[in-house]
């Protein structure tokens, strides 16, 4: 049952006064629950329990870090039917989806628990001394990465389960031996405790120091800033909007201690779609860009919301085709009313931008907050000169740019802003666009070949970022097991003792982990070289 | 020869009217050459050459990089007996330093030829499709590291060479595949032009593109403030004091599009002395110590400016001998009137503070430019008290806290700004002191037992960085090969096709690297899977 109450460690609390509900938007109410905004004093409570706990929890072996994770994804599963329930009550979404979620949140947390209970992951690395090397002797040198301390977690709307409380960044802050203090999103409070308590009831059985995790709601952005500027804060993870990720990153960049931000934010994720493609196989194009468009009500950070091509009739007749598979879709529902609110208004604003042409626009009567799709068509020249239709409009809605030529095809993706993905569909002709493919690459953060961008693999190869605004730093990935090297540093230990080293740096290599000795990779002890 | 002229791309240029010399602080004088600074015209294009010549460099073999820049290594070895006194003149360090400095620069620029040689840094991973996978299939991805761009390197004061126009940024940065655009530093700006010609001299030999590399000259903050704002730079490597560091930082977090900036910064590099350690080999280490306080006149980022014990009779020992020892150095040379101005100033600073008691000051008559070695001491509850006296002093001067008790010293410890280096000394006792040891970690990136912090190997377990100040981004190391990671970024490939892919994600694996594939670490090719 939800509370409304904060976890500021593993005591619940709800000291403010500052209440606020979720709302239903199927049902278009709001729900019960009051939900008691964190006050100051218990956000400071939350910071320096998780500073104390950072303590010992940093020093916490892979094994049982390991059985944290899996415990919390058995206590997740465990909320069993409250927590789908709540889930779709909060966010209009499908129980299908609710539960597809939960599989991928599940996943990630036992993904990270097999990376940290196996240990290479710690990139161990072993220089051994040579104490009659001239001029000077070289000392014993011996790395591994360790964490950073406590990490702010800020959910995403749009993922209230696999992006959130026990999302990505969560799991890989605590595999990496960061405490997490979640600043709860507003639109699903209710979802967000039923897993802040899933997450206290494992660091309770398995024995976690207490302030490892603190659950903070909050429906304004006091209790955000407040966290971000914490002297005790070492890194911050977001999900969502360019505007609410860049405020974070320049006040974590403003403080006297500036801290990392990896906020993950808007992409419109451009589609390459070349000549022989678009005219061998539009009208299949066409049915699958307006399912993948539409997916999700056009709520993923990967909808395709442009469509790039060189103008010609197979062009001209696939968004004829597209328009008019698009309108056959039911229309879904959003998120929440603000979410249609800026839907409408984003596309308001699109539509009114001179040179732009309406395609396909839904207009039968829905329900309350049930978005009408959209597809828009522009000349290249059009969209060149006026930036505003660069920008995303989130939700279900895409344009298409007609390009005179391929030269115009390249330089408009050269001007793009950084992106999640870029996507090339291609017949044979792909090798003949080298410079275009070229000119995407250094745009986005991943290439997919005759795909949809919609659907994020968790696996070691996905990479989910990019150049700005894409993510604030394209140097990590927020999916995928690799997403863990945002939290750590790599540490260097100098002719240190082997009885005082970390176990993953001892001659004997007790976890018979991968490290880099004397340059070479191996599982063996140091004894044996 | 030096010229004075900076190097756009390929060619000599100099249009500006600002003028500037470097000093011989060892003669007093300004040394002949006039150089002049960048106009910003020649900045601009030198830029936009670098971004022209980063379409082609990004792509570039690992053995076109490796001939290249071991390419710039024979013909910095070449430039032979001018460079060395060319360094000398204009640092007033010794003949020894200046051949040793160029011997480390040579080696790091080998092992980058070696790293992108052999090509496994990449850290190529392929997770093979999975196409009857339920519900969904599972599409191939495959993930390698490649460069972010334009990369702008300001080089060291204080290592004319080895941290500087070809220094360890530049050769991680060329490495990565990323054009570098040098920032020359002022008071060796002929050193730095006489590097350039040796790079540019090897872009010509190896046929790297024009503008991979340019040489600006700058006398004050303009040219350097264009550049970290120029939108086409996307990311930029710094050495030097926290005030300019955190300048460069600040300016490219405001930007339109954020780029990260690496900063190597200012560290006091505490030295922790535990008791037994102290009584059993005071004498030694008192001499030891003297040593490392006034090596290269104190002009190391890792010189030990703080130094920590428990107040007893064997500390008071240990501050008299190093007194008496410190004062028997000769006093040597500072690089520039600017450094020894500010070492004065610091020196005065620090001084002035109440509680402070200096034990060794250097009276003697020195020559012009040369540093009096000093060290003081405090009670540990004073050092708690006044944050001036953790501040660096640039220079021969070391500061020893004497604490009341190992709690004591465990708060300052804690209280300490993040540092490069921790040095303990200790004996069998160290076990004892647990606290203080993971203190003293999580304030530094890399911890010495049982020696000193200055000398700073060159090799993969080596992390030179750490929390900030010490650094910008903790993330990253600034020595070895791994800092080639501060310049690239991960990049996915989603079902792409085999033969568009790069070499280093190929089905074939035609380097024979090392990748992760379906999680498993191999050489071998896919199709033997």
């Amino acid at each position: 049952m939800t509370t409304g109450k904060n976890y500021i460690g593993n005591k619940q609390s709800a000291k403010g006064s500052k209440t606020y509900k979720t709302f239903n938007p199927q049902l278009n109410i709001e729900n019960k629950t009051i939900f008691t905004e964190a006050t100051s004093k218990e956000i400071d409570e939350a910071v320096h329990l998780a500073s104390e706990a950072f303590k010992t929890f940093r020093t916490i072996s892979g094994e049982k870090k390991a059985l944290f994770l899996n415990t919390i994804a058995d206590e997740i599963l465990a909320l069993d039917d409250e927590l789908i329930q709540t889930f779709c009550m909060e966010s209009g979404l499908s129980e299908g989806r609710a539960k597809g979620e939960r599989g991928r949140t599940i996943f990630q947390l036992r993904s990270f628990a097999d990376l940290v209970k196996e240990g290479s992951w710690v990139e161990a690395s072993i220089d051994t001394a040579q104490l009659k090397r001239e001029p000077q002797p070289k000392p014993d040198l011996r790395k591994l990465l360790i964490p950073l301390g406590p990490v702010v977690v800020f959910g995403a709307s749009n993922f209230p389960l696999a992006y959130s409380t026990a999302g990505g960044d969560t799991a890989a802050a605590f595999a990496a031996g960061c405490p997490v203090i979640v600043k709860s999103h507003p639109m699903h409070a209710g979802t967000g405790e039923l897993v802040a308590s899933a997450i206290i009831k494992a660091v309770e059985k398995t024995g976690m120091p207490n302030g490892v995790f603190s659950n903070l709601n909050s429906s304004g952005i006091n209790v955000g800033t407040q966290l971000v500027k914490h002297p005790e804060v070492k890194a911050v993870g977001f999900t969502g909007s360019i505007r609410g990720g860049r405020a974070l990153y320049d006040l974590a960049a403003q403080r006297e201690e500036p801290i990392p931000v990896f906020a993950e934010m808007g992409s419109v994720n451009p589609v390459v779609m070349l000549p022989d493609a678009l005219k061998n196989r539009g009208e299949a194009l066409a049915k699958t860009y307006a399912g993948s468009i539409t997916l999700g009500t056009g709520q993923f950070c990967t909808n395709p919301g442009l469509l790039l091509a060189i103008k010609n009739d197979d062009l001209s007749k696939f968004i004829s085709k597209l328009s008019e598979e698009i309108v056959k879709i039911e229309p879904s529902c959003m998120l929440h009313p603000n979410i249609i609110g800026a839907f409408e208004t984003n596309k308001k604003k699109a539509l009114s931008q001179s040179g732009l042409m309406v395609t396909a626009d839904y207009t039968s009567n829905v329900k309350s907050n049930y978005a009408r799709q959209t597809v828009t068509t522009v000349e290249g020249k059009t969209f060149l000169e006026n930036t505003t239709l660069h920008q995303e409009v989130f939700g279900p809605y895409s344009m298409v740019v007609q390009c005179e030529n391929a030269n115009q095809l390249e330089l408009i993706i050269s001007k793009l802003e950084g992106q999640l993905t870029g996507t090339l569909i291609a017949d044979k002709e792909a090798q003949n666009y080298s410079n275009i493919i070229s000119a995407l690459q250094n745009r986005v953060g991943r290439l997919i070949f005759n795909g949809v961008p919609t659907g994020v693999e968790v696996c070691p190869s996905m990479v989910h970022g990019g150049p700005y605004p894409a993510s604030t730093d394209s140097r990590f990935t927020a999916v995928g097991v690799n997403s863990i090297k945002r939290w750590v540093r790599p540490f260097s230990f100098q002719d240190w003792p082997n009885e005082l080293l970390p176990i993953e740096l001892k001659n004997e290599n007790p976890l018979g982990i991968s490290r880099l000795v004397n340059n070479k990779m191996t599982k063996d002890t140091y004894e044996s070289f």
